[in-house]
């Protein structure tokens, strides 16, 4: 109970931040102002409920899905808080510069900080690949680099590529599971097997676990939508992202019940596979026209998930010398995936009249998911790279709260 | 622990589950189609927060709403999440098919999914009547034909007796609650008493119960006045409904207080009566006129459910054969029955001076609350029969995850 | 276990809430209808997004927030949800009667409503200063007081002072910290020491609270922007609060690691600490124009906020011989007292061109906030006084429910 933290770390942490947010505050003093542009701010009144939906998914969802780790209950609550802040705010100065930056300065309104949100997805995405190996300096710096490369990516994709802006935001899911995952392949030390990290959890913290996964499901429509400006599209998307979480979360039951070995449902797929059809509605939300079409793909993705969870998992990550902590790779990774080359078969089949224009955006966006996939995979390695430097190589995550004394031998923890 | 589901079941449940999921997406893909009329997609803009607030409500608030059973923590989440995301797919399907038929096809947008969800709320109040009675192939088929038989309840009330379709929907309550006390009628069995049943809750259990009571006092608002198109009867809506509820929270704390052996408040009244204030103004939110008139009405529901709970439950339950789980009939049944009842009186007394329209209208909402009554337990007895055919009878739901042992031998289920 | 409640007080509380609500009715009854201006309405309907939002952040979010103590975590939030509804009602009546009565009658509308949830704010952050310490019947006393108090404060801020209603509203943080410390202050017995009461943490409970800090960081920009009109001021007060809250949430990290004995991150610091720079961007939100002056305000708040915690709580209180349960005077308190100084600060900035209206300005507003803060502590002794009272001297909140006995020994509690 008294393993004591470093006293380096106890000391250069906290300047770490302190540092990092004093440049923060520079940038923005010299560069930031806010939009006041009276047309950009009536629209904003129209996206303000459904930018909190994404802020609720990005605060609360994403740090409670990750709490079912009975160790790691109030570290990933109290990191995920952390390293939503600091990335948001990185966020909106990378993005910033890259896609704003006029007369040497950037104008900052809701839709800036909502792209700097989704962004930080990334970051949380990977954070679960990992969590339970690192502690809160590498996260940190994860977060930077990771924030940095995608929005890098993101600059590629719509200034180079030219692909629309929305779209480019929903390469968050690919980006940031294979970020995590290079990481992860990294960190890998052999002593950790599945095993031992799945039989952790506990049902408590499952059922919090859950209730990041409802705010994750109910909210899915209006991360999906809520960058898409166009007035049918938005509500397609809408639309096609409600019924493709419902067919998801439904093959998620059956096949649950089907791959476990009592025949009870886990609440891991449940908690994951439920979630694998936003992920793969992502790119195509506002082009699929049949709500069916929505259905079965929601349905593949999260098929794709809880087998990949049920059966891969089991087989691959030893083989591959990955500790994917969350399982982030079927819950985000390979959803997002499927959900790519859907859209491209679709932007194939909607432009087959014409060849010309067919060739070149079906080239575009494999070009783009391609370039997402790559660069997510070299930013982690070398992300992964850094941060077995010995310079931050401290204790584990778990160091930092007694959760294990405290879930473990409550009467200890009790002080009376 | 190692209660094995029976082989059959582990076969059947996924199977089922698969071709109901088939079947749903087929009938989609021959009939339904998005609605693109750009007025209704205006209008949706307004409605859309609404919307997420009822989702919230469903998905999060009435799956909290259940966790309570210590026994059934994950399976109260769980199977609401299934029983949700399959109702909701169903319920667009049956209430397309009864009221925007037309050209052999169905126009979907943000109403249906609306109306949809609100239907859903039906299934979640019968599973509070028999949740630990049943597995998760029952509560299927149950939803299945609930859904059904409460589309045709509204498709009689709103196209024959041309009761107000925003009203129809507020009848979910009633119904909800007396089909799920017939059902739970059917499967009793004498071995379950009500004292035994209600020592399962749990301190934290109880907490994750109170987020979902929260949830639903909170939203209740958006729930009574999301359908309501005129403005002035939205409003007036969300304002009585808003201090109704107050008006229920505080009677429930007076009089469980009142009414405790200890002169304690009872987590149970807390949870269940302050949203009865909610239930019994559904019907008549909108053209109640001044705010007295809505308190003092939540204040009567208020009133109603906590003594039903803790003078009707214990007398009637056992003598009627009745066990349900979470006392639905003091939640949702009795006040949502008051409700009614004050709305003919409401009704009656605004058209006092014009007799022809007094009998003519106080007569259809007369008939429209007794049909879904019938319905609901005419619906319930033959659904409750159905349930109890060897072909499903298996072990109840309790068998789906170690819930037991967990919470009550966490050391057994902690694996290292 | 079977400690009794004592009789009298049995009967007293449900009485007197009962009687309460009663008067409630009867009041509304008399003097107050619904706002039926068109205007008004569609004005309402870009608000009741955001009023959503403050009703989370003040039902659940503050419910949550005081969860925390494992003994009284059913108590929090039954007795949280208690003091709002009650507290709710009675500030539509007195702030109805003091701001918008009119020919004999009041005219209720959303925004009636929001101003009283807000109100109910100051309710919530005082009783984080006493929980465990009173009954629920004290309680509720000090809620009307508190109400009453601080709806007279407002009426002087506002009518005779000239303060902006919006910003009036903002002094709830501070008076109802000072208000709370000073209740806590007459309350305080020598048996009560920090020690004991900061041990009766739990991590479950922990992470409880963690969903309700979450909830009021992630609504906090709607918090602080709801109740302004004009578009662009509303929006950068949104802008303004997201960027605080997020550096107030990295300076916690940063020094609650840096202040922590073994380099650990303090929950206690994140729970609060976080949202101290929410709390101190209330006055100053709309007028702030650039996001590095809201970051650096919120990372000074959070910096006090912590070091409050860390360094003064220790010394100062038992010195001062105040027991403050929650560290209200550390997350509310201090941060908006900081708050209101840098607004003063701001104003005299933003009109140095013209000093007649500077200082008359930096008066007033100096005036509202030395007001605030007198007629707290004067609120706060008188009610302290009142409820030493034998007359509901009572066993403490903890006898309300056996939580103690649920939480420590849970084989006791079940009950098969």
């Amino acid at each position: 109970m008294a393993s004591q933290y470093p006293p380096s770390l106890q000391i250069r942490l906290p300047v770490l931040i302190l540092f990092l947010e004093t440049t923060f505050i520079l940038i923005f003093c010299f560069c930031f102002s806010y939009d006041r542009d009276p047309q950009n701010l009536q629209k904003d009144l129209t996206v303000y409920p459904a930018f909190q939906d994404v802020n609720v998914m990005v605060i609360l969802g994403f740090s409670f899905l990750l709490v079912f780790l009975k160790r790691y209950g109030f570290s990933s609550t109290g990191f995920s808080l952390c390293l939503a802040a600091l990335g948001v705010q990185w966020a909106v100065i990378v993005n910033g510069l890259l896609f704003h930056f006029s007369d040497g300065a950037v104008k900052i309104n809701l839709q800036s900080i909502l792209e700097a949100l989704m962004t930080v997805t990334t970051v949380l995405i990977s954070a679960g690949a990992i969590l339970g190996k690192v502690n809160l300096m590498q996260l940190i710096w994860m977060a930077m680099v990771e924030v940095t490369v995608f929005a890098v990516n993101r600059w590629v994709a719509v200034d180079i590529l030219q692909v629309k802006s929305h779209v480019s935001l929903m390469h968050v899911h690919l980006f940031g599971a294979y970020f995590g995952i290079m990481v992860s392949w990294k960190l890998y030390h052999s002593s950790l097997n599945s095993r031992v990290e799945k039989e952790r959890s506990k049902p408590i913290s499952d059922i919090f676990t859950m209730l990041g996964t409802l705010f994750l499901w109910t909210f899915w429509p209006s991360f999906n939508s809520v960058l898409i400006t166009d007035a049918k599209e938005k509500w397609v998307a809408v639309y096609n992202t409600y019924f493709a979480v419902a067919a998801s979360a439904i093959i998620a039951s059956s096949l649950s019940v089907a791959t476990n070995r009592n025949g009870k449902l886990s609440m891991a797929h449940i908690q994951n596979a439920t979630l694998a059809g936003g992920v793969a509605l992502g790119f195509s939300a506002s082009i699929i026209q049949y709500p069916w079409i929505a259905m079965t793909l929601g349905l593949t993705a999260g098929a794709f998930s809880v087998l990949g969870f049920a059966i891969l998992k089991e087989r691959l990550d030893p083989a591959l010398r990955i500790h994917d902590t969350c399982g982030v790779h079927y819950t985000f990774g390979l959803p997002s995936f499927l959900g790519g080359i859907v859209y491209i078969i679709l932007i194939i089949m909607n432009s087959l009249e014409n060849l010309t224009v067919l060739g070149y955006e079906a080239l575009i966006e494999s070009g783009a998911l391609s370039l997402s996939m790559a660069l997510g995979m070299i930013g982690g390695l070398i992300t992964g790279g850094l941060l077995t430097c010995k310079f931050w190589k401290a204790p584990p995550i778990t160091k930092y709260f007694d959760d294990q004394a405290y879930w473990e031998f409550p009467h200890l923890a009790v002080g009376y």
